[in-house]
């Protein structure tokens, strides 16, 4: 057998690889990830190289995902390319799987912050006292003597009892194993850090002097394209920093169900498993490092994401998620310590996952609806949570009912050929008048691509000046030199190659618009469903919360006048963010606050829409801008 | 350095040594384990060995603990001897720690059985429901269907719940991890262990298939002397095996006093909690290969020990307890998986530890509590549990108090010459009639010492044929060929040398007797000085029963008539044996008993006699045969 080298440019990374392995293999070999939404099946077309030097044969899907230009200038598929000669590879800025951390404090805007959300300060909500899931207390301790001669750990007990809510504790073997030294040799002045365990509390380590300030912890977003980490210091409440870096999963597929399909088949758990923990342990360090802090003063996570992320995270089976009757290993999930997993934290430190609803409504929406204080007051609200699955929560606090469905990566930056990330570079905010576009993009950079946002402004923009229809189609009638026939389809030019960073155009292509269309029709016939369901009219909704990473910040009347959001009061509406980090760091702060997540998990109903019928109908007719029924959104007028 | 090789008989071993290197240690090196009551310290002359070829030099402390016949015959203090040539060593049967096993089948009447004790049955006895610590539990499950998708985890707690006391149950990531196969593997039927764990139901493991019928625990009473091993088949409650063997902490001293001075001082804590961990890894490994039970199958232990035990068995510093004003690490010891202490059962399984009272009342007495009923009922009654450390419990359903006496070793065959624990060829029943000695030996074997009620036995026919005063001094007036003069002090000889297994007479000294009265007068000086605390007299005491390693029975009369036991009628006073495994076998089965034994040991109060000034009076007064004050023991004439 035969062995080749690769280069890749402009990296300069050489591999050495056996005759017959992918470009893709060769790659994840040099430490390289490119984007592979499909998980290597040759599907999505996304890992697009550029061979400048040697010879890879063209093969079938080559054909089909590249245009004529691409493939003259040497342009293939990395996954399905076999490396059959010494090969110089490019790699586009668009094939690579980020790693760089994506919020720095310079650019926090990337992300919602989520003190930008009141908390419930109300003496009523739980979820409001400062009661963090993990608590340092000084004690200075009485000496023994014969007439008070308890036994150490009662003596401890007996004053942290005083000092907090809990009267019963359980303690490791290893908080003993020492113990007996440790008070002696500091004269009866100790530190005990102690968490919440499911009733009672759960001393976890004991110092010797005063360390109460060394106190921190982390709240996580597991999200299926983003994992997102907030470092807290626990004594003050304060977020200290945020840093966020692309789910490394990605690697394996673009959505869930790919992973899972990966996991379950050709692929395994393990990876899935290793990766995420990876994104963890990256995050953390940085973090630690960033703000000069030890990483063992860190001894609480809480965590939320989706299930089958939160299954990916704890290395459980996630197969029987994505099968009829959809049941996932747990809901509920047990505190374990981050070490079990490979979380590199205090070891004693302790990870505790948002509770989950079911297969398809996960800890981030429950997290979410702790955040936004759904569950809090009578008043019905509902919380729209546009990731890679739209997930909805309508209740009060009384009930809650939930539903997902499927929106796909479109408003995250995914699926579309010039569409990205809400990071540096990506065009968030877009305006089309008389033929001319201008745009803002994060970080004031030259453009790179379109995020979330930036795609809702241009739908609306485009509509509203007639380039297409409501049906979504181009009006081919306009003599308009941002209108490209490329690919048998018409596309619109939203940036010339010679404004953007990468020099190739930022197009929308018709195709790629009608793709939106199905994720914002989805997202509102999940609403319109839901809301029908329990007999409601949106009118009757105190507020819609708008959670998602569309970006840093989201036009409600654009994202109305597209159908994606119902047509009511924009005072209503109110864009969050990211809500599921948010109510990681609400339940880390205060243990009322992770045990309201349980009770939530609980009282949510999900629906599932797959066997609602009349979704189905709902989906079809919101397959237009706005709507086929127009009256739905009597604000609109295109 | 020059280096020598010491060889071992009758063993034959033989090891290398450095120049300056003890016997003692030699002999370690040689996995040959010795006698050495003081810790190595030169001070109880138990570590005699005889050397039969090359040169080692007398030293100063062999000349007091050896007979002139002796030091020519070449024996020497293995502790004092330094090797300082090639030696061939011979190792006396008493010199030799036995390792070998205590307690097998065919000698079961070593120890006594708990089933000799009838159980509470009474339906208001928590102690009596059969509610095992560690239940397994076969479901079969219904399959999921789209309208019941609750999670793997809740489908299984939900059916557990309706068969178990719990409603709620932590659940370890590990029984997670591959649910979700393992339920579809076996067609959702699986076995699941779990266990009490503190308020809650704790998991241990899920398997497929039906394994109830594999399900067995241990029960061990962690002795000074002695470690006793119950195999208990969880499923029937029945005990399938029993063990016991010499605690091998003996090496670093014979009390609790000398191991915890060697702890802290010269030596650590590590090599006695390793000591202990490898007796009971050996009496598991032991039984399970002798009844065919997989180790995998024993997933539970309850262990039972005075508090210095306890501490040693978790490897917690005890160094306080000996030191006023004596406070323990801990008095209630965490649930934890046996394996992290290193004992081989069910990775899964677990291990508690009966609470301890304080740093002289140990789980030990607790667990004799439990298992005599005393906290049952209203009537008043006494547990006296004569062990290295004498320890006496007085009280009701309402009220307990205890305390202990240092009781020495002598009635577990400690401390005297022809002293030997309850194991085979002891003498355990002795009569003198006419000058003529009859006596029984466990096993019916040769004697080779005496046990603990074979000393009670000759106390009691020295006094009564008027061979000793009641002061125990012997009447050197009389004629008597078993009468000897040795070491400047009177010997009785009970058997001569051409009856034992030896060849050397099995004696008693005066100065012997005289620790005999010590160790009977702070027994008897405990109980009254307990029950004048609390108001009481004998004959307000219900039932008393007497526990402890003095043999398989106990002449109740002969221990009152030489003062051990107070003078009431024979009829309420009950030998119970080993109280200790008992309770920690009733604990192992029931878990409302485990429960009451941290109710009882909260509700014992301790009444330290060293600060309780009557004490040492009655003490003084106890110091005769059987008492100075006659009047109360009204039932014994000599």
């Amino acid at each position: 057998m035969s062995k080749y080298k690769v280069t890749f440019l402009p990296d300069e990374k050489e591999v050495e690889v056996k005759d017959g392995t992918t470009l893709l293999q060769a790659a994840e070999k040099a430490g390289i990830y490119i984007n592979s939404l499909c998980g290597g099946e040759g599907l999505c077309g996304e890992c697009r190289l550029q061979i400048v030097s040697g010879n890879a044969k063209p093969d079938k899907h080559t054909i089909g995902f590249l245009s004529k230009d691409e493939i003259q200038n040497g342009y293939v598929l990395a996954c399905q390319t076999k490396v059959e000669d010494n090969l110089e590879v490019v790699i586009p800025a668009k094939s690579r799987l980020e790693e760089e951390r994506i919020i720095t404090e310079g650019a926090r805007l990337t992300y919602s912050e989520p003190e930008k959300i009141v908390l419930h300060k109300r003496p009523y909500d739980p979820a409001s006292f400062f009661e963090p899931l993990v608590s340092k207390v000084y004690l200075e301790l009485p000496e023994p003597t014969l007439e008070d001669n308890a036994s150490d750990i009662d003596r401890i007990v007996r004053e942290l009892r005083k000092k907090s809510r809990y009267s019963y504790f359980e303690i490791p073997l290893a908080c003993l194993q020492n113990l007996a030294a440790k008070l002696r040799d500091n004269t009866w002045k100790v530190t005990v850090t102690y968490a919440r365990h499911d009733v009672i509390g759960r001393i976890l380590e004991i110092e010797g002097g005063d360390t109460t300030d060394h106190n921190y912890g982390l709240a996580i977003d597991v999200g299926t394209t983003t994992v997102v980490t907030q470092l807290i210091n626990i004594k003050t409440g304060k977020v200290v920093g945020v840093e966020a870096n692309h789910n490394l999963q990605a690697r394996y597929g673009e959505d869930v169900i790919s992973r899972m399909v990966f996991a379950c088949g050709r692929g395994s758990l393990h990876p899935l498993h290793q990766a995420v923990v990876a994104n963890i342990n990256n995050l953390t360090q940085a973090l630690a490092q960033e703000k000069g802090i030890d990483i063992q003063d860190i001894a609480a996570i809480v965590a939320a994401g989706n299930t089958t992320m939160s299954h990916f995270l704890l290395n459980l089976i996630p197969c029987s998620i994505r099968l009829d009757p959809y049941v996932p290993t747990a809901t509920i999930y047990p505190q374990i310590l981050a070490r079990e997993i490979g979380i590199n934290i205090n070891p004693q430190g302790i990870l505790e996952v948002i509770p989950s609803v079911a297969s398809y409504v996960g800890g981030d929406i429950v997290a979410g609806v702790l955040a936004c204080g759904l569950a809090d007051k009578p008043e019905i609200k509902c919380l729209i949570d546009v990731g890679t699955n739209g997930e909805i929560a309508i209740g009060n606090n009384e009930w809650i009912v939930c539903c997902s469905a499927s929106a796909g990566p479109a408003f995250e930056g995914g699926g579309t050929r010039s569409g990205m990330r809400a990071t540096k570079g990506a065009i968030e905010k877009l305006e089309i008048t008389n033929g001319q576009v201008t745009y803002e993009t994060i970080g004031r950079a030259k453009p790179r691509g379109i995020c979330g946002s930036g795609l809702i402004d241009a739908i609306h923009e485009l509509v509203r000046n007639n380039i297409i229809g409501p049906d979504g189609k181009f009006d081919l009638s306009r003599n308009d030199k941002r209108i490209l026939e490329e690919e048998n389809e018409p596309n619109y030019i939203l940036a010339f190659p010679e404004e953007t960073e990468t020099g190739q155009a930022i197009t929308i292509s018709e195709s790629e618009i009608a793709n939106l269309i199905k994720s914002k029709g989805a997202v509102f016939a999940a609403i319109k469903s839901l809301t029908d369901y329990v007999g409601l009219t949106f009118e009757q909704l105190d507020t819609i919360y708008v959670a998602g990473g569309f970006g840093s910040s989201l036009n409600i009347p654009k994202a109305i006048a597209i159908g994606l959001l119902p047509d009511i009061d924009t005072q209503r509406i109110q864009f969050i963010g990211n809500s599921s980090v948010m109510g990681a760091r609400m339940a880390l702060l205060s243990a009322p606050a992770f045990e309201k997540t349980i009770d939530i998990a609980k009282k949510m109903t999900n629906i599932e829409l797959s066997s609602y019928p009349p979704f189905m109908n709902e989906f079809v007719a919101a397959l237009f801008l706005p709507h086929t029924e127009r009256s739905l959104f009597p604000s609109v007028h295109y």
